[in-house]
């Protein structure tokens, strides 16, 4: 792993890494509180088709992460996104509609970017400040791709996940890696979701494996998640990561 | 407003009340924490079928609002329970089936519960330790009853709901309350209600008013509802009653 920058901004320090390996190349950044005594529990972030590991919501779950729970905080771009292309991203929509053709025509991709955060997370645990049990958060593309990967690695202990349903090119995939998840999760549904109808979400949570498994829905489109359930995301994160930290109440 | 006990225990003040006004007669209870600046927020706890204002989950919620969040909390018995009948409710089996007969063939039941509930809240708010906003938080029979009252009464400024869906004898009358309710609700689903079948309840959550509201599924039956929902249920109550708490963070 490979550390390109390395800034901190009120209390919270933001490297941007890049992970070689074996051909992979997958770019990142890490946040950690500036001043924390024991090894830190980490969180993993998966942005939404035509984000990036740099996207406002992103930054600020990460920033909020380590500042108010002292957590560690990881993001990797996207297929076809972010640093990942020649424009670093520019174009949004570009992006969008990269990343549908690839989700509907290449059947590895999903595997591909189990393989990209697994290599990710093997690095980051081999850092000293970073120990003890990792989570991971993503809507939408950051589901798409997060529940295969949390379904297949057993590092993962508890994951926010949501906006997706049974429904598009890899739904079938998608329904047999739910079933394999057993960590506790927290689903978000949008009422009003034009991607993912929430029949779909619905279809999608009750395949879950976990007893421990809950559904969160709010009124809105699918990119109309309320603030509050980003706040409500990260407590319910830190109450399964550090149970003891009085922050986490 | 008369007052029939008043005990003390660990911090929590509980007296047994009974409001009696114009033929009403409410047998209720008040929960107070013993050392209090400010005049306290109010909630108000709708029990469930079978139940009582005494029953487990209700004084252990009206015990947390006070001792942890320095809320007020009352509950008064529903219809054919507790200390309304003459055996004191120790037959919960008795006051379920008699509810479930009075639920299917007396319609004004509801605004009866709705009169006694107001005039409950009239006699509260005249005391000088209560002030400011009022939440209401009931399940089940307590949304039966309870949905009614918050689309009926203004003062009501925040409500936990749920358990219940567009079903069963009052179903048209609930709907249409549903529409007239426009506070913040929380509304809680169990994946696997056999009571209230989930998609009734998803069709009840989409009707209410509100364009806050968010809605909490979790897996298990009717009476399976865990407790990190009571949990986040009082803490989602504190937030709205008393932003400025730092206890309700």
């Amino acid at each position: 792993m490979k550390v390109l920058t390395d800034e901190t901004t009120a209390g919270v320090r933001r490297r941007e890494i890049v992970v070689d390996d074996e051909g992979r190349h997958v770019p990142g950044a890490l946040w950690t509180p500036l001043e924390h005594a024991e090894p830190l529990p980490l969180v993993l972030i998966g942005h939404g088709a035509s984000g990036s590991k740099d996207q406002d919501y992103v930054v600020s779950l990460a920033r909020s992460l380590a500042a108010d729970f002292g957590i560690a905080a990881a993001a990797i771009d996207g297929p076809v996104h972010g640093s990942r292309r020649a424009d670093g991203g520019l174009d949004p929509q570009q992006s969008f509609l990269e990343f549908a053709t690839m989700w509907s025509s290449d059947s590895d991709m999903t595997d591909r970017m189990t393989a990209d955060w697994k290599v990710t997370l093997d690095e980051l645990s081999a850092l000293d400040e970073i120990s003890g049990p990792v989570g991971y958060w993503g809507l939408s593309m950051g589901t798409i791709i997060g529940l295969p990967f949390v379904a297949a690695d057993p590092r993962i202990s508890v994951a926010v996940l949501g906006l997706m349903g049974m429904t598009g090119p890899t739904s079938a995939r998608i329904g047999q890696d739910a079933r394999e998840i057993t960590c506790p999760v927290l689903f978000l549904v949008q009422w009003s979701d034009e991607l993912f109808p929430r029949t779909t979400a619905f279809e999608l949570f009750d395949l879950l494996g976990s007893s421990d498994k809950s559904l969160h829905a709010n009124p809105g489109t699918h990119g109309e998640v309320p603030n509050h359930e980003f706040a409500a995301s990260t407590r319910y994160l830190a109450r399964r990561l550090s149970a003891g930290q009085s922050a986490a109440t």
